[in-house]
């Protein structure tokens, strides 16, 4: 697992400093366009060049199944991640829809499901069967977490392979806001009550049982919850490590990230304890209704670029944001300058 | 102008609770998608169908010019409106740039400019050259508000006849955020100081000698400003009115509206008044950093969609927010049900 820990190159703050000077002349008063200029400098720093464009995005889709879904944490039962997993492949989920609306790359890893979806459209990267139930056992041992920090690494060969210009990774798994919430709270030393939420659709007290899960598992394990990786591997899930790895190598390879939503953002978190780096590369798409996600994103100091009540997670809320990564760079590269147009600049000036 | 109090049709109850009830059947958590489910169903109510759709968007820019320029309340000198104008006809404007990234119609419509801008690309729908300096005089006559509104309702059947699915109107017009402030001040009788803003980059005193031009001419025509169609014809701009017209008669023709920024619901405020039913056909794209927008949004009850402290008027917001309208739409059209992709549903149930 040394590669998670390879330098993260910095943006360039040459094309930053000039992204930001073609803002200031371009067809408007100056910051007008307000984040959607940010969006356009940051990613001109990024991929550091002077013309941004976000015209490829690839998705990747990570399914796994969990231990923990026996302690009865979600809404659903366990056979509906293998269900979705089947419906992503015939292109009914909301996944789909935004990705044949964006005319994204599109692509559903099996990190570990509990059943086999049987579909050769599947790509199968798997750590296991399954995590273990943390609430009692780790939830993967050192060698499925190395697996499945690495199957993230895999699908950002793929998306550069294809020349992507921009990262989503989307998660699916039923049980997997419990197994999020868990490593949260170890990374940032909270209770599980301030961060467990309603997942797919929990009552409050359901939501109750599911803290107290959480809470059993902070303390069965409290002496070896002294690093990410290790709070990873003792709690985490399969496709939330290869979220971790996938976000680590995409910086490392200068790919820009769009996050979505709790559980990915939990993975985010991971990744930036690992190396603080990172945060540079990503982009958060939405700040969703589950409840802790606002929380994670504060202390990430980021800034959500939708606020829409969204909590459906399989990479939603980050296609949703998408276009407006898109049209940050086409204003950035196509808006005519005052001299180009000869319009007259601002008269008054205090 | 009697074609303004004509009904508006209220949006299907029988399509709405349709359309409630299809969210429900989609393969993802009820209430998942948050806004994006709303927006849905509240377009199916709206063009009365079962599969809503966004896919023939239609913008119309209505320019014109402001006597109360000459107050010196805009940090860009008048000249700047008929120069944006022929960016827009270049294509180098922000509006431009987002219009094609939508592949949007889009027409620039001059309601009153106080130079030609020569070209025939620029529709010609004129209600005077300029409006009055409505510190001292009428903004406009009778006649002229007249005019004024029917550009906007020509400039919507424009829009039917292209089979237009939703419409979009933006503005251009220096010195027209002093304009909208007066009139929606009049139109809540609260005072400038609570709604003058920096418009295109005043600062604080700047803003306050605005504030004090509002002051003076809510003040001198104070006995006259006593129904919604006086006060915009007092204080008003020609853009303004068009933009009231077009709204009131898209509502009337059913054909759903997406509202800008400060200036164009200003404009929908006092279409509002009118007719207090157009409110169900309007969607609100962002909230803009101008001052007073937040506060007119919240009288409106309008949810914003973005909130992306943009300030840039002629359409940015509203075009900005429309693929996340689509995307609803496709949502809605595109997912399988539970059934289709024989998915487990809930079952912890309280």
């Amino acid at each position: 697992m040394n590669w998670l820990f390879s330098p993260i190159p910095a943006p360039s703050p040459f094309f930053f400093k000039k992204a930001r000077e073609q803002q200031d002349l371009l067809t408007k008063p100056p910051g007008s366009l307000g984040v959607l200029e940010q969006i356009a400098i940051r990613m001109s720093s990024l991929q550091g060049t002077e013309n941004p464009a976000i015209e490829k995005i690839w998705v990747s889709i990570f399914a796994a199944d969990h231990g923990v879904a026996e302690e009865s944490v979600s809404a659903f039962p366990q056979e509906v991640t293998v269900e979705m997993v089947k419906n992503f492949v015939q292109g009914g989920a909301a996944v789909n829809v935004l990705s044949r609306f964006l005319e994204t790359d599109f692509e559903v890893i099996d990190v570990g499901l509990a059943q086999n979806p049987c579909s050769p459209a599947i790509i199968s990267d798997r750590a296991g069967t399954a995590t273990a139930n943390f609430c009692h056992h780790p939830a993967m041992t050192e060698q499925q977490l190395s697996v499945a920090l690495n199957a993230g690494r895999s699908a950002v060969d793929r998306a550069l392979s294809r020349q992507a210009e921009l990262f989503i990774g989307g998660e699916m798994g039923i049980a997997n806001s419990t197994s999020a919430s868990a490593v949260a709270c170890a990374l940032l030393n909270t209770s599980a009550e301030e961060l467990a939420g309603a997942g797919t659709g929990l009552n409050v007290e359901q939501i109750r049982h599911k803290s107290s899960v959480i809470e059993t598992a902070l303390n069965n394990h409290k002496t070896f919850l002294d690093s990410p990786l290790h709070i990873m591997q003792y709690l985490g899930g399969f496709e939330i490590a290869a979220l971790t790895g996938a976000y680590l190598y995409a910086a490392q390879c200068q790919l820009p990230v769009l996050v979505d939503g709790f559980i990915t953002t939990v993975a985010a978190l991971c990744a930036c304890k690992i190396n603080p780096s990172l945060q540079e590369w990503l982009f958060f798409g939405h700040c969703s209704s589950e409840k802790g996600h606002r929380k994670i994103l504060q202390v990430l100091e980021a800034e959500p670029i939708l606020d829409l009540n969204m909590c459906l997670g399989e990479a939603s809320g980050a296609l949703a944001a998408a276009p407006l990564l898109q049209m940050a760079c086409r204003l950035h590269n196509e808006m005519a300058t005052f001299t180009q147009a000869k319009i007259s600049t601002q008269e008054i000036n205090g």
